[in-house]
């Protein structure tokens, strides 16, 4: 074989045992939820009634670790540690002086990241006696990564689907169905959330957690998982960047740019934080940079300001770039991006300066995606498309200065449910949305009352 | 984590070096392919318009181990070596003294055990100066993994995707179409063998083969590829068995009985054939076991005769168990079984005994393919789904006997394209299609005039 690894392999043994909890890392003391009525910091009482008290406590936890339990790295086991690819077919393809890794994490049997965070979820829910999980799903990967944990847990799921991708992706629902999950479109007739937003029909991530919150915080023997934005779920998914850090010391390498798809959050801060980490302890140069879509453009486009995490403004107020509660967006392809906000902790961190972000459009994402399965031969969701467009830009960004820069991205998932964007976007059909400006500025008006953020 | 492992691991370094090639390991000379207008043994004259040499001088090689060039190692990398699972939640569930293993080949980027004779097949008509490939593909794993190792090694591909399959599983073609692949639905147009067949709309494999395989005979730039049968693709399937064995070794275990699912036997032959050479050569008393469709049943029910690869009687004819070359299996789901022979090399050892066979139906592999999704989280396509119900019966049978018996089987594909088969499945709309002995029968007689077998 040649002697140019295109394959960093970790053994079992060095799946991690704790997960990096970056709250113990801010400079200064982070913007607290709120409770909507109070206006005063939303504390562990404020989460009972939907969350387990093994997660709550995971939520507001400030050790700088969390020890992963033995029964969910039992289960990691099935498909971590995941593969770092080198990228170098890409490389050549583009010309490039710079070095590209990609951390693939298609390979856990729901196609992504999430069962990182929905194995975790389902297995402290069973510890605290609940016997079904309700969630929301966008794209379907969190709902299929949780179908998937509910049942390894013997544990009921349902799922409220956004609209949009329940019409684009069916076989989501068969999937989430053949592990047994009940799925609904979202907005449905189940919950009043799902009736007064009836006139919003290709639904939105906001509306759906409204629909499973509603759901959840009226059944004793149902709780709620959220797939993204808290916490918790964020420091769940550090697994991929303790395994990629591990993986590039393999192979010799310090990433210059750290670069990651930002919808809620949880596969960028899984990928960077263990890096950020590093960088505010020790003062590394580490670059980071999020890229979401041009049609919900939350980081390059939103206000930093308190506000609600679903469309009916059930749940405590995070601080966080929005464009409002009840914006929602057009029905893009990437519906895991598909979000109005993003998660309080990432959002600090472009607050302060230490990531950048970027949007990109439909077509520019999907001929990044081609670009890429064509070279390195794994075809990419719409999501991570966005981070692959931003790695090419950053690529020939290193040709033009003749450095050869370090890029490590997170490829998250894989398109296999994503195929007639795929169609859509090689017979010339796919569209640039609209990002409606009108829209964003009269949802912001519609932002609640609350202190304003440093 | 507990002590139990749930996967084996090799490292990149124990990608097999060599193919197994079992022909040097027969008991008796093979029956050869014969021409068909002469009846004498096809040579490799008779193969030069539609293969390269380098394939040739494979398929009809007699030592036994066949180099694997550094190029197609260099690729393997990117998926292999596949891992290995214990399944400890089915024997759990099944309540079983047996172990249970199986070898996880859905972790290519096309997502079966196809990529593994894809990429030598594209690797030695690239080094031939062949520039454009033509195949057929049933369920669409075979031409979506040509259609990958096409895009790596700068090909164009063209694929004849059967008819049933291109009208349930439209996301296969996206997948290839993504690659830059042409897809056709047959029978086509495009080519005589089409057009004379027009009137079996849902198509079949071996209608689709004569389309491509006439494509090539006329067209000096373009070669023919088959993903199954033929020796050189049994042979280049063999890093599975091989790696599975040293895993096998890691769990200190050795496989009682070998399970796999039989279409053309490309699949059963790589994890079987490394198995069978050591029971050949060391006398192991490894059983091995062929689990096909019951409305496709050609070892179980056809005829052990010469006769024609593919539906016009334009290849050799081929020493085979067989429903007759024009026989049309039904539209079951496995679309990769949908084929009326199988290859030589494993019929022959079907026919001196050393090989089993068994039939079922596609409701009751359904059945079996929910059950494992349920317990080992994996979501398998409908052709392994026979090997894990036969899987499941011989646990089963091994409770009755209480026997810790060791299960080895081949899970050669994830299910993410087959999602309307288990949406069939589970509202309870999946039919058990009949196998139409009548139609066999018919077919039979029209079996062409040859040599009788020994």
């Amino acid at each position: 074989m040649s002697d140019e690894p295109v394959k960093y392999t970790l053994p079992d043994s060095e799946i991690p045992t704790h997960w990096v909890n970056l709250m113990a890392d801010l400079p200064g003391p982070a913007s607290p939820p709120l409770n909507p009525a109070t206006q005063e910091p939303a504390g562990p009482d404020d989460l009972t009634p939907i969350f387990p008290m093994g997660l709550i406590m995971q939520e507001v936890a400030t050790d700088p670790e969390v020890e992963i339990p033995e029964e969910v790295r039992d289960i990691y086991k099935r498909w971590r540690p995941s593969p770092l690819f080198r990228a170098h077919r890409l490389e050549r393809a583009l010309d490039t002086p710079a070095h590209i890794y990609y951390k693939y994490e298609g390979g856990s049997p729901a196609g992504s990241h999430k069962p990182n965070s929905a194995v975790p979820q389902a297995f402290e829910n069973k510890k605290a006696g609940v016997e079904r999980l309700v969630t929301e799903t966008g794209a379907g990967q969190w709902g299929s990564a949780l179908a998937l944990a509910c049942s390894l847990f013997d544990l009921e799921c349902e799922v409220f689907m956004v609209g949009a991708s329940y019409d684009q992706k069916p076989y989501r629902r068969s999937m989430m169905e053949a592990w047994g999950a009940k799925v609904h479109r979202s907005p449905s007739n189940e919950t009043q959330a799902g009736r007064a937003n009836a006139e919003h029909d290709t639904g939105s991530l906001g509306i759906a957690i409204s629909e499973a919150v509603e759901v959840a915080a009226g059944d004793g023997r149902t709780n709620y998982a959220l797939g993204s934005v808290l916490n918790h779920v964020c420091m769940h998914q550090t697994v991929i960047g303790q395994e990629a850090m591990a993986q590039m010391a393999m192979a010799g390498e310090e990433p210059d740019v750290v670069i990651g798809c930002v919808g809620g959050g949880s596969n960028f801060a899984g990928l960077a934080f263990p890096f950020m980490r590093r960088r505010l302890r020790e003062g590394a140069s580490t670059r980071f940079l999020a890229a979401e879509p041009a049609a919900c453009p939350t980081l390059t486009r939103g206000v930093y300001r308190y506000d609600f995490g679903d469309t009916s403004g059930m749940t405590p107020l995070l601080p966080m770039y929005t464009l409002g509660h009840d914006f929602v967006p057009p029905p893009l392809h990437a519906g895991g991006l598909r979000y109005h906000g993003d998660s309080p902790l990432l959002c600090g961190l472009v607050k302060a300066g230490l990531i950048d972000a970027v949007a990109y459009r439909q077509n520019e994402t999907f001929e990044a995606a081609v670009r890429f399965a064509r070279t390195e031969g794994q075809l990419p969701a719409p999501e991570p498309a966005h981070a692959i467009r931003a790695t090419i830009e950053e690529a020939e960004a290193a040709r033009e200065a003749g450095e050869p820069r370090v890029l490590l991205f997170g490829l998250c998932g894989h398109g296999h449910f994503d195929m007639s964007a795929y169609d859509a976007y090689l017979s010339g059909t796919l569209e640039d949305i609209e990002f409606s400006e009108s829209e964003m500025e009269a949802a912001l008006e519609r932002l609640p009352e609350a202190p304003a953020l440093a």
